[in-house]
């Protein structure tokens, strides 16, 4: 009965991290970090072995001001061979300015909750999907080679509204890949998944993605992060959203952790046997220097303070 | 493939959390808690739905002050009904001192790795194993009831020795229960294990186990303590050491996280669905509590923080 375990077939040898510190970890934080600490920033993720790095927002400056700066950000990334850098855009007009750019990817959020999706885009989630089809019109009618993710966002529950059905998730799901997205994520946005909740739920979309469902992002508000990571890892889940640093947090609970800490991700999966590329000591040099970036706020996560284990130091 | 994860028959229904904060939390904190502060304690853990607490260690009071009064801290809580109270000895003296208590339990560290055992007890892990025998036999002589549990301590690899291997600690669980030993832990001492670590471990000792091992003891060190006990649950295991707030930490690397943090242990199997018979809100009571027991020591945990997701707040 065990054999099956520690060797499961479905757990990945290698697996993408993707950076989010710039977009997710800055968008919650008012304090603005210049845009060349956010190039030097990119450079060192680049230099520890990071490929995929969502660099910014198009969305509007008021709203936003400390990602600005994300036109910028992203052609100094775009001079880097081998990085996929992501934009996240709110709609249409930001996808525009996406293509513009000739970004490679852009994320294009869409909450399962409709309570949050009210309140934040003051749209709800099937007028967002109309949106969704609108965008890969136009990417379509341009000919623009710029891939479209979308993020269920609040997939495993949300704090207006509290449950969210899994059957709505599946529906979303379902719906956007019909409508030719070409990649769909799912994101536990305010920290309330699970181990047991992330395999169902992953187990009941799997099957509606048409292999589109590779990516989970999960915050760490509650201490699940890493665990909801191995339970998505066991179902062949491939690539994970992570904040260097864990930063990011919530507005409404102050000090508490945002995405996933990079570091202590790499250095789970490092210690698993798992390939991803990382230099996990570079990683925890970057992070002090986004430290010094980000004067005053709280950064999470654990490997800073204790450090690799004797049996991974290098030699 | 996934309905197989998703519904894996072997995840327990029901799960015992044993609290340490007592004795593995205290041993590593310098300052003394008054007796009747950790009377208090472990009457709040019981009223908190706790059934299995470690109340202290049967060591000579000069090298552990803090536990000094394990005597009459057990002599307490064997007043509560159904609980059952464990005490660490390290040797046939602390476990005379345990059997003259009537305790229910006591619980035998052995070190896996060689170069820890003689740090800590000054003795190779053959011979602990025949201290271990001893004190059975001395039990057994008297007729005494008291449990005899062995804790493969350094089970996942050793600060000092670094790698340790599985199996080493296969022979020594083996060895154990052919000497008439009643349970068995893993334990992470020092947090270097990964979920792949657990799963590879439990599922090759639980056949030399003969039904004996049912309980992962994980440290927090680097984030991964959680994970670690998911990892443990798809296998089956059912009992899980943890110190309200994380506290026990290590000596040599300051501010670093001790045990799972119980009442972060409890959300996640509540949350998950599965029993463990724990009110999550007392026990962050307790925790409020227990700091102000130990003024300036850091505790750890993020359920303190965050509060219950809305889809889990009392009605």
């Amino acid at each position: 009965m065990t054999i099956e375990h520690r060797d499961n077939p479905l757990r990945p040898r290698h697996v993408v991290i993707r950076e989010m510190g710039l977009r997710d970890g800055l968008q919650s934080i008012a304090q603005v970090v210049p845009t060349a600490a956010k190039l030097q920033w990119i450079q060192a993720a680049y230099d520890a072995g990071q490929r995929e790095i969502e660099v910014g927002s198009f969305v509007p400056a008021r709203l936003l001001p400390q990602l600005a700066d994300t036109a910028e950000v992203l052609a100094f990334a775009q001079t880097l061979p081998g990085l996929c850098a992501s934009v996240l855009v709110p709609n249409l007009k930001g996808a525009e300015r996406a293509m513009d750019c000739h970004a490679e990817s852009m994320m294009l959020p869409l909450s399962a909750s409709h309570a949050h999706s009210l309140a934040n885009l003051r749209k709800t989630p099937d007028e967002v999907v109309q949106d969704i089809a609108r965008i890969r019109d136009a990417r379509d009618a341009r000919g623009a080679r710029t891939r479209i993710e979308v993020g269920i966002s609040t997939a495993f529950g949300c704090t207006i509204q509290g449950r969210v059905e899994p059957e709505e998730v599946v529906r979303l799901v379902e719906t956007v890949v019909a409508e030719g997205v070409d990649a769909v994520s799912l994101a536990d946005t305010v920290g309330y998944a699970d181990p047991a909740m992330v395999q169902a739920l992953f187990a009941q979309v799997l099957p509606v993605a048409r292999g589109k469902l590779d990516c989970g992002h999960f915050h760490d508000t509650r201490g699940l992060a890493l665990a909801n990571v191995f339970a998505a890892l066991e179902l062949g889940i491939t690539r994970f959203d992570a904040c260097i640093g864990g930063i990011g947090g919530c507005p409404h609970a102050p000090g508490a952790s945002g995405n996933a800490a990079t570091e202590d991700l790499a250095y789970m999966l490092a210690s698993m046997g798992i390939e991803s590329g990382q230099d996990i000591e570079a990683l925890l040099a970057l992070r002090k220097r986004v430290e010094e970036w980000l004067p005053g706020e709280t950064l999470h996560g654990t490997l800073w303070r204790a450090g690799l284990p004797k049996t991974m130091e290098p030699a």
